[in-house]
């Protein structure tokens, strides 16, 4: 295969539809999104013999029991991925919403208009319901997708993409808005990352190895989504039984996701009170904690942190824990060795909240609540297609809106400059 | 000179500067605004001096007589220069503006807040009042900025930058709030060009070449503003005087910009009452005008068009002319054949112009207005440090808002994840 030709059609097909489906009604892509969720449990057999032959070959790959089960399509799994077919449909489309307007003093209407960004490049590993979800969220968007999803769900993702294919003609969009890169040749991604001509935007989601790659590679913007190093601080004047709930639930609730706990800042006025019974709730829960030499005495069975720690996303039940001595430190300490994903203040204080949320520069601060709100989902979003650590463009999680870009139209009757 | 620790020195000073800029007070921001407007004009004899430096190298650098004329610093230039501070200052503050929110099921209210992006790299070539403009607009925004001017205005934008500069700290900003690369080495640009980890985003403004070579060596992102060719379509049911108003005026206020008309649709049927009349009214003006087979005819004086004029931006009194059957037509040479700038239709027909602004992909898309209006000021902004011709994070006229991002700021009471 020559995978550079491939590239180039596969892109100029996308790009062609595009441009087409960004004028499309949005009854159309209502009615396929909800073909799509029928087909999905009308063909629970078909997917699974599909999702088998991945299975088959998890050894081969070298998959961990926990990746193996992420692979697996049940038919509850297939169901919940009808579940957000349906889900997408309902959210209000982007496209041709007016953002904003401004009428001049000469008459004119200025308004700025959604419109869809155009080709996305989507890049991913592991689990197939990302395939749905992606395709549902930039087909509602008014994007053309190509999907590049792992070697690991190789057939998964063929029976899925094939699926969703079918059901586009018939709700006339264009047959190309969804394609699948139907090779696992890792050089095809960098054929495709050349292509700024036809795609417009990038989007990784895995590992921060694959992150690294494409932003080095691509030629078009990238939307990233690096490390979640996220912090809770509890402050002098917290409320320590809500300090409690918060820290276990950021740490606890699922700690191998992005805006689970890393790292706990303890103000010196409450560690005493705080700490142990922290410990307590923690270990009891398998958690290990890793302390400074002020909060190492508080809590009985620690490990000493190291400098390395406080930069470390564990993505496991581990916790390390540093004494502060106020709020200037834990907002220098957040921005110096966290990764602006997530950070939480647990306090009273009008003045600290306010302080914290506006000094702590990360893609979501929150008062009074755990960092694992920080999803697309919980903020509202509907959905969303992976979460931006970068500043342009798209910070936190990107849904709908994040896949669109603007226009301005202007409205006039003879208008001219002088 | 080590033009790599020189550019790491200055970006690392800028993110210290952006990072406490992010957090002072707007009135800080608006007393350095008018400071630097009162000095402006208390010093005009000495920008005078630096400037006439600058205008006595031209013909070392081979300016033309416009260009020298576009780098002379006189009284009311600098007059004009102090007004554009004035006017920056009475915008309103966009950090900390709250852009919208949403109150969840649980309580917890998601705010998303607006925030600068950091440290913008801007490089730009000839005028020297766009020196005082950028830094205006960057620090306004809470961004930090690195300013690169040409070697052709170098002593002028060193004087102006001292002057501006010496404002920072008695208002209580820091002192590398705005900097300026002061060598003319086109070396340096290039290391500069390697901070990702320093610099959040790099803002060319200047001749393709030079965008060119940014998008290309930039590990950052880049706000790019490539070429106009803008079309002005005059439907079947134009109102033809107003048509000629509006071309005369997209062709002739102000040829040599980015917004001035570069090719002209016209619709068959009213090309035979529409086409002699405006070529009159022209021709009168200076106007060249280059016809495809079918406008040539009713266009006397006029040369023949060749594929290459309508993909030209002439950026002089040189016109494009073709005859379209229809409105599908006249879209589908805009889109292909222009460069998704600035687009404009004359009509009165309702569905004619919703086709056109819908389908249309430019920046701005107008209806009965010359498309000379497409610019920062004209559209409300209040100013621009340059027209975007992107659609990632930032598309059109770039004002305050389009040099900030955002993050999410959650208020709860304890909310936990179940």
């Amino acid at each position: 295969m020559d995978l550079k030709q491939y590239a180039i059609q596969l892109a100029g097909e996308a790009q062609a539809a595009a441009r087409r489906l960004a004028a499309v009604r949005g009854q159309a892509k209502i009615d396929w999104l909800r073909r799509c969720a029928d087909a999905l449990r009308d063909n629970v057999a078909a997917l699974q013999d599909a999702n088998h032959r991945d299975l088959e070959r998890a050894d081969e790959f070298g998959l961990t029991a926990a990746q193996v089960d992420r692979l697996r399509l049940t038919e509850s799994r297939i169901a919940s991925m009808a579940d957000a077919l349906h889900q997408v449909a309902l959210l209000p489309d982007p496209v041709g919403e007016i953002i904003d307007s401004n009428v001049r003093p000469n008459g004119l209407l200025v308004t700025r208009v959604r419109v869809p960004l155009g080709v996305v490049f989507f890049i991913y590993e592991s689990r197939p319901n990302v395939t749905v979800d992606a395709a549902a969220l930039c087909v509602k968007s008014g994007n053309a997708v190509i999907l590049r999803g792992g070697k690991e769900a190789f057939h998964s993702n063929q029976a899925l993409y094939r699926l969703l294919k079918n059901q586009l003609e018939p709700c006339g969009l264009p047959e190309h808005a969804v394609q699948l890169v139907e090779t696992t040749d890792r050089a095809a991604v960098g054929e495709f990352l050349r292509l700024k001509e036809l795609i417009d935007v990038t989007i990784p989601r895995g590992g921060r190895s694959l992150i690294e790659r494409v932003t080095r590679e691509a030629t078009m913007p990238v939307i990233k989504h690096f490390d979640g190093n996220c912090h809770v601080y509890v402050d002098a004047d917290a409320d320590l039984e809500m300090a409690l709930r918060i820290v276990v639930n950021a740490k606890c609730q699922r700690p191998g996701v992005c805006n689970a706990a890393e790292s706990l800042l303890v103000h010196a006025a409450v560690a005493e009170r705080f700490l142990p019974r922290l410990a307590d709730a923690l270990t009891s829960r398998g958690v290990e904690l890793r302390c400074c030499e002020r909060s190492a005495p508080l809590c009985p069975g620690s490990k000493p942190a190291t400098e390395d720690d406080f930069r470390t996303e564990y993505l496991d039940l581990i916790l390390s824990v540093k004494v502060v001595d106020d709020l200037p430190s834990a907002i220098a300490h957040i921005n110096e060795y966290g990764s602006h994903h997530t950070d939480a203040i647990v306090t009273q204080d009008w003045n600290a909240a306010r302080t914290f949320t506006t000094e702590v520069d990360s893609s979501a601060v929150l008062v009074n609540a755990s960092t694992r709100f920080n999803d697309g989902g919980e903020f509202g979003l509907g959905a969303e297609i992976g979460i931006s650590t970068d500043k342009f463009h798209a910070r936190g999680p990107c849904g709908l809106r994040e896949l669109t870009s603007y226009k301005y139209v202007v409205h006039g009757d003879g208008q001219v400059r002088e």
